[in-house]
């Protein structure tokens, strides 16, 4: 719970630091989601390194994907991916129903528009953990009513 | 010891993109290590916060340090301080030899000066747990051999 703690208010931190540095060098909304994105990109390619130390080899992009919802998921996040679809071309949305770096924002529509400076840091950490297994993607993420969550997945071949 | 990676991680990316925002903008070493201190300020306030949530009221300051260097650090640092002096006029010096931040980095002498980057945040956290718990304080780190590294806090009466 402690560790767990320190890595949401280090996050929420880091936000607000990425955004205040913003605000006195003129950066856009945009710019500051993409560093955000790249904070997440290389700490997710760190942790995945870690995470499969010891696991076997994966069979498919389906199994690296299941992998991601499950193990990689729940370490990060504390629960695992609540739904996962796919078209079977190289796209897959990944549906969390109670995503935790949410968890503590108000659910009110009027908050609705702050979600993807929320979200942006784990898009990136999605796409560094597939890039580190040699899966090439784009991550966007998605928000209808808070705390739920859907991230898009496309891979790029 | 996947949420101790991931603070890892997300520490040092902070890290390099405070450093990396003050080479755009001519901002010295100083200032860095000032906000890396100041992340670890709001942070150590949120945590200690929970941290407390439970325990019983401290009789002193003292006892606070204990508090620190025992449930705060093992929380935060998965190990507790290895050696806590006072000279009972509001000096504390708590000694980690082992200090979990500085691990990662080689021992020799010449990464010795990229030390304070990797203690500035830590030294906040102190700072901002003891401030919300009504300790005023200056925190400041040392380091000669690492990982070891001694912290020194200085209440404010």
């Amino acid at each position: 719970m402690a560790d767990e703690a320190l890595f949401q208010f280090l996050h929420n931190e880091v936000i607000q630091y990425v955004y205040k540095s913003a605000e006195n060098g003129e950066m856009e909304n945009g710019r500051c989601i993409t560093r955000l994105e790249n904070m997440g990109f290389r700490v997710g390619q760190g942790l995945i390194e870690r995470f499969t130390k010891d696991t076997a080899r994966f069979k498919d992009e389906l199994d690296i994907m299941k992998f991601i919802c499950k193990d990689f998921w729940t370490s990060v996040f504390k629960k695992q991916i609540d739904n996962l679809r796919t078209n079977h071309q190289g796209i897959y949305v990944l549906q969390d129903n109670k995503f935790r770096l949410l968890n503590q924002l108000s659910a009110g529509k009027q908050y609705l528009e702050h979600a993807p400076k929320y979200l942006a840091f784990s898009c990136g950490l999605v796409r560094g953990g597939l890039s580190n297994l040699g899966v090439k993607s784009i991550v966007t993420a998605e928000v209808s009513v808070m705390p739920a969550c859907k991230f898009q997945v496309m891979i790029q071949k």
